[in-house]
């Protein structure tokens, strides 16, 4: 694998609700280059959304839709059996919804990437990953579905191919990797790594070699187009900040996935 | 006024939600021209949208949509102080939503026209009209504005203009005018017709003559486009088909509005 | 297994919402003796609720709460993994709602039935009986648990002991049984009876061996305290007409599962 | 009127939800007598429900509901026209909801305290607080309603009777009042008063004299039993604190309403 001239930095924003405020999107929506847009099911209201996809514009960030499941009191992090023609139904509502507040301000969106839950059942079923490629791909095929890099990839680009859409796999550098490639469940102690300077130097691994060191001391290949990114607390976008100027210091380019891809 | 050629008949459907089932859209829908179709704020769901659409494309119906206020508690018919800015949020988040289901479909909505509480708050304050022009304006001009003929229809025609968007003046055939061309309360006595040969003669007065006789027994001027029509229930949609048959026999062809606006 | 005098026959009520009815609430609710009363998470409303109260109490039927996963789109038939606190807080939330109704009839709730897929996931993790339990305990003592008959009837019942509770035992007359005493899982073929006759003559043979016939020919022993009936349609209100007259044609009481448990 | 040895203070808590924290519970609790805890319809789950009374419970403060409209999108603020019918049946609901938590620690209600749009509503509409007085009667009339003092206060302590139940009337230290005992509207300037000592002065003049200054200079008289206080913020934190060593330091006892009613 060789070393990337660009990388995209992705976040999940637009997750205020109503009277309740969440995340620093002021803060962090300027150091990243796509934003994932809560589509009101699991977070996000109308004028959330609306201000969310302006505050995107404004700072050059391409916007996404995040949708998820439809359980704001569990904010989409519940595994919910839904039919796969559900989910479709699901994503479809969420992305044209988004979409009349990107046109109304202009813009375009770029690319979909399902939250929470929808995003781990999709990681372990196949089959969630393609149906939400088929609503991308009958929306707007110029949409970029993001999913986990590391598992399934050769699968996961021959959906793409199949569908006609783009495929954007993501990292994620502040989480344990299994030498599969999978993450580290969340419920195994070590899953989420904490330690700043080591979560940056993991993310510009990957971007100059294309590995990552597993929990078991293996080196293991992995090729990602964008790295989650987080801005809930102060400390997370001091994080995202210093992911920014760990690799623009090293000419590596923060730009849009829709851009390279 | 001169004798239309056409008319349009629009009903409001996919109201079902869930496990519940409302409406005959499968009976109704073949007798109209455009479907105002729920978008899951007052009524409707995402599977109820996509279903919706495919049916109303598969008889060659228009479809709109139909946009109310978050109260699926009260299917959209309390009144609720939102914000003009909160309105047109509601709105566009609606519109986009059922979008989505019209393009996977292969359609282009055809209007807007407001539920419930919203549109009666509207006929009341010229501002509402103005945010839900506002907002369709600017998320595709061609969309059409579905409003209450009989009042302030100068002055409504005129916001259109001002956005460039084009407005439908809406009948109803089974409801009593003021002599001012307003529609009379529901809480009053003999606000709704429901002698069918009488509201199927009063359309066809308004087609033809462009008059409808208002309660006090004077004759007044009214232009509408569209008249609405309903499918609630089995005398509905003997109303409904009653109606178009009226119209055909004179040689008034039942047309889309966006078709000849 | 003796022959029983008494026997319950409870039905899912009260699932109305908002603009939409669903069920045949006044024609089944004077044929049963235990009302399972939706509670508004996966269906009923207030109004519902408090209408379906006064039905019951009008009746002599006794009122009981019909809790289910916060999921009204998918009419708490969907899985969610909810952790035990969030089960225990949300059917505790519904079973205090649906009390103010019964105290404002000057009714008492009688028992507490988890609806759908809470019940499904119940019936294959006993943990979550006995969160439900724990709420009961915690709330009111008084309350009886229902829960399927045939699967872990005497754990059931020792946790009805440790938390001094009563545990009712359904039957289900118009399901397949498993040689195990289990449910048929509704994917498998022949897992639901249509035939009535068939229905009611297995539900007579439970009642009056404690016995049913299960898929594989083989004769198992259950013992039940409760049979579920339907009221969704004309048809399932035949059913369970038919139920209770054969059941009272053979001197079986039916009576309200708190009466006698 | 008499110096009062005794007052109740209130603050509004227990108004997170979900992902979503709202308000220093944690903090104000300590500081107050009564807790006017939301009950998940304009804000607050299960889950915070039961974590709120328990925290009321802890520190001797007496837990009340706080029910709002069903509209968590506009946090219970919007204007609603619900018929009193559907006032009195989502009062019941979240009464009975928040009861089930009570009980589960051990606790009774002592109050319930409409909130937002519909205080505000009822202050205008006295039908309003008898649909409440109403629906508390009939669940537990031991429940106290608090209501707006200076406003119609004969006429309230008259439905207080007739229903059998307490009224407990509040003021607000932050509030500027018109001349007739009435709150000057928030959309005029100075209705809210920010300057903390001022806000202080003002309840003890209230509580020791009686009186308040209205804001063209005249001094009028109120009786109240409870005073409002708030928790949102560290600054309005600081607020409460000040205003109960105020009262304290001049011998005034703050108890819940209910203890003195």
């Amino acid at each position: 694998m060789t070393r990337k001239n660009k990388i995209d930095l992705n976040s999940d924003v637009g997750e205020s609700f109503a009277a309740y405020k969440l995340g620093l999107d002021e803060e962090v929506i300027p150091l990243i280059s796509s934003a994932n847009i809560a589509c009101g099911y699991h977070a996000g209201d109308p004028g959330v959304m609306r201000k969310t996809v302006a505050l995107a514009g404004k700072h050059g960030v391409a916007p996404g839709a995040h949708p998820g499941f439809p359980d704001l009191l569990g904010f989409g992090r519940r595994n919910m059996e839904l039919s796969l023609e559900e989910i479709k139904d699901c994503v479809a509502y969420q992305i044209g919804a988004l979409q009349a507040f990107a046109v109304m301000e202009g813009l375009t969106l770029q690319h979909v990437k399902p939250h929470g839950a929808l995003y781990n059942m999709a990681v372990k079923n196949t089959a969630i990953w393609e149906a939400v490629a088929d609503v991308i791909a009958r929306i707007d095929s110029r949409l970029v579905l993001v999913v986990l890099a590391g598992v399934n990839q050769e699968e996961l680009q021959r959906i793409g191919s199949r569908f006609g859409i783009r495929i954007a796999f993501e990292f994620f550098g502040d989480r344990a990797y299994n030498p599969d490639g999978s993450l580290v469940s969340r419920k195994e102690p070590g899953s989420v790594i904490h330690d700043q300077e080591l979560a940056a130097s993991r993310i510009l691994k990957l971007v100059k070699e294309g590995k990552v060191l597993a929990r078991d001391g293996t080196e293991i290949e992995l090729s990602a187009d964008t790295i989650c990114v987080h801005g809930d607390n102060p400390k997370a976008v001091t994080l995202t900040r210093k992911i920014r100027e760990t690799l623009t210091a090293e000419g590596i380019e923060i730009a849009p996935m829709g851009s390279f891809l």
